[in-house]
């Protein structure tokens, strides 16, 4: 969005290249995507230092999220460029149907149209201007807007240059990428109808207003919207390599991922002092930007100011010159019926360096505490030896988490989601507003809509559901008679 | 629901019924949906009489709506039961991924949980206590509790019994399958917080007001709703042939259909006469129910009574002792001007046997109209001869309306929807509310959602994500190193 740009002329031009750009054909836009990771690797070198200074996040750990973001441009490349994301499908006609004889049926998945993206803090690459939601809207052949963060506003106008111009290089059409800034500016476009689609990562309270004002529209749209999440771990054991294990995800980041997980559960006898001195290892960060600090120093102390609450690491946050809130470790313990007894104090998410051990003394209590208490979550996860898990002792308490997590893990951290087709970065709300994923190749499919075309002449036809099938996509014909089969050639 | 029964208990048996139901197999389930499929036809001499009754549609649609129904259900059977719409991905762990050590993960569909489906009136078993939607749900995993119409009560109750019959001696759970009747007791159980997704076929008024209910929740839910429709044709010429079609479109099963079409675009020069006949040779038919029957009466007045209107086939309604309404088609013709000069009057829904067509000058200007006018339908449609197809003249119309639709048909009438693999009966807003379809087989992914197992014991994996594949459902296998592979047998 230049000064001179109006979200209405924003809208019009999204609008206006939502045709062609749904024309261009797989491997074209997979071109497009390879030329935009290209063009972030390229432009790494200056963007990471700008990075740094707005997010206060360290270089290693910018370093491997710009590396991520472009993979996923690639990997989404990977899998748009073989066609089998349109589930081609073509019912021959059949004059036998037994509900009476069959047209010729072919379906695909269309691009819905323009994407409105709202770009998360935490992850000024990999969640932003050039992140998941907009590599998956882009693959899916749906123009995007991106609202960019006030967290990291330079870095923004900088990378939404390197895209625009990386995508106009690839030959593909003129604001088919566009950003804008402000809030006021995205809640406008969000209600603008050649708006189809929205996304967001950010928190429970803004996700949800702007889930609302989707949902209210004069023509609605989907909102897929990631908000808040707090990540309970589950531990038959704890011992210091455990233990060691927990302090390094909370911190990380200085505890501002979507995946820390906030809670880790573990038996009442379980000696706890190694994590003391872990959590005091973890040198000041500083937070992403003074916001996040107040309403961090703020839930600290809720937590620390809760009774029953046993402080096993203070830690501290003080504030800067500059109103940044520098953080190091809180870890505090409790057990479950001074959780129980204080849920709002305790269950909120703390976003930032800081999570609840739970001592509990009776397992078999864990699912039933698991679903009463955390009903909606990106992931959950278990800790145990190798024996509890090899016998079948623990197969309720993964169930529980599987019907109420987007993603169950087990012996390792939630936090470092890796991206790879089989991923899911989408739970029940809130952790999510749809049943969506926002991470790993299953995203595209939030951006994509099902035509049929009936009796159809081969040349009004997509060329996905041709029976030359030009583009050799995976086709999945349904004979006359019954039978399916599965090709990605000419018919 | 029993009398003695309240919403809470309704709730309650199916929130019970989730997890042993989630538990059943495929072919369990799609033996349990062939068991409902055989008890309903074996219950067609009973239940025909009743639905002839009380919705005054005619014995042969009916029959043929009740095999559309059993199809229906086996058809999903067909779906399930090789695992194949689970979606089962596997990335094996790669210590050298390029954006950091790659853990095993592994994700599948999974059902979201209980469903509430409105049902219908206007198709008194293909979207009601057993149609598509129930089918679709069940076939997914999910319990369903069908808030019944209360056009067609004794047919809901009747079905209802069979189906749980059915379910029940085929070893399904108790309260997989539930019906409740009363709007105030569906408000009220769409408001439940067990209850994780719910589908609809009605008015728009009535479908956006129960969207809004399920936007707003504390917990939003999926709301599926297929609300209004007035499906287009756009024809190059119109002969007695494609008139005689378009009258038995408009006023088949009285044109209560969601399909029917609503307007059809001629040359203005076309010779309209032969439509008076065949209107004229359509005899009466009772409306579904005294409602359906003053709103489709109050509609004919306000088309009737707008400027500029020719009156092709007037038609009649008329009031029985009962207050149940009996109609004669009606069919109209307008200019261009004529119908963007009262839109109010003309462009919404008539619900019953009404259509307008309307004369056209310039065939270039259609795609430009259609746009304009109508941008959500169910199904758009074109007839034109074989040399205008093949020609590639109208290419930019056909894009147009699969952009705004869908379905979009060539040479024949969007009424009389096939239920098959490829088909797609969901439209943009206000043809639904979501991106979905309520037929054809893609209509079970509305019901599931995606969860990834990272790093999981073989012995905790559900059984569609093991490495011995004891289901044999197709697995797509990501290796280390990039390639990928699929299969259905053990890894």
């Amino acid at each position: 969005m230049t000064e001179n740009q109006t979200i209405d002329q924003i809208a019009a031009a999204a609008s206006a290249a939502a045709r062609p750009f749904a024309r261009t054909t797989p491997r074209e836009r997979a071109a497009a995507l390879v030329a935009v990771a290209d063009a972030l690797d390229a432009a790494g070198g200056e963007l990471i230092p700008i990075a740094m200074r707005e997010t206060g996040l360290a270089e290693a750990r910018l370093t491997g999220e710009l590396r991520r973001t472009s993979w996923q441009l690639r990997l989404f490349a990977d899998t748009i460029v073989d066609g089998g994301y349109l589930d081609a499908r073509i019912d021959l006609a059949d004059p036998e149907y037994v509900i009476g004889p069959r047209p010729d049926v072919r379906r695909m998945l269309e691009p819905v149209g323009p994407v409105l993206n709202f770009a998360a803090s935490n992850f000024p690459f990999a969640f932003s201007v050039a992140g998941g939601d907009t590599a998956a809207a882009l693959a899916a052949g749906c123009p995007v807007v991106v609202k960019a963060h006030s967290g990291h506003p330079e870095l923004s106008r900088r990378t939404a240059a390197v895209v625009i111009e990386a995508l106009r290089s690839a030959g593909m059409p003129e604001g088919v990428f566009q950003s804008i800034a402000g809030q006021e500016n995205g809640v406008a476009l969000l209600k603008d109808e050649r708006i189809r689609a929205g996304a967001f990562t950010g928190s429970t309270h803004v996700g949800r207003m702007l889930a609302d004002i989707a949902a209210s529209r004069p023509v609605p749209i989907p909102f897929f919207g990631e908000l808040g999440s707090v990540n309970p771990v589950y531990a038959t054991y704890a011992d210091a390599a455990l233990l060691d294990g927990f302090v390094a995800s909370v911190s990380g980041s200085a505890g501002q991922l979507c995946t820390k997980p906030g809670f880790l559960f573990v038996p009442a006898d379980a000696d706890l002092s190694p994590v003391a001195g872990a959590a005091s290892a973890v040198t000041e960060h500083r937070l992403l930007n003074p916001g996040i600090g107040r309403a961090f120093s703020q839930r600290r102390s809720d937590v620390l100011g809760a009774d029953g609450v046993t402080v096993l690491c203070e830690g501290e946050t003080r504030a800067d010159g500059d109103g940044q809130v520098l953080a190091t470790p809180t870890v505090v313990a409790v057990d479950v019926d001074t959780l129980l007894a204080d849920r709002e104090a305790l269950l909120e998410e703390s976003f930032g360096p800081l999570s609840v051990i739970v001592r509990y003394t009776d397992r078999g209590a864990l699912p039933g505490l698991h679903a009463e208490l955390f009903p909606g979550n990106l992931t959950s996860t278990v800790h145990a030896r190798a024996d509890e898990l090899a016998d079948g002792s623990l197969a309720g308490l993964v169930e529980a988490l599987a019907e109420t997590s987007g993603r169950v893990l087990f012996g390792g951290w939630p936090t470092g989601v890796s991206v790879t087709p089989a991923m899911q970065h989408g739970g029940p709300y809130p952790a999510t507003t749809s049943d969506g994923t926002s991470v790993g190749t299953a995203a595209i499919t939030r951006f994509l809509r099902g035509v049929a075309y009936q009796d159809a002449p081969q040349e009004l036809l997509p060329a996905p559901l041709r029976d030359d099938n030009p583009w050799g996509v995976p086709q999945r014909v349904s004979e006359p008679g019954g039978s399916q089969s599965w090709g990605a050639s000419a018919r």
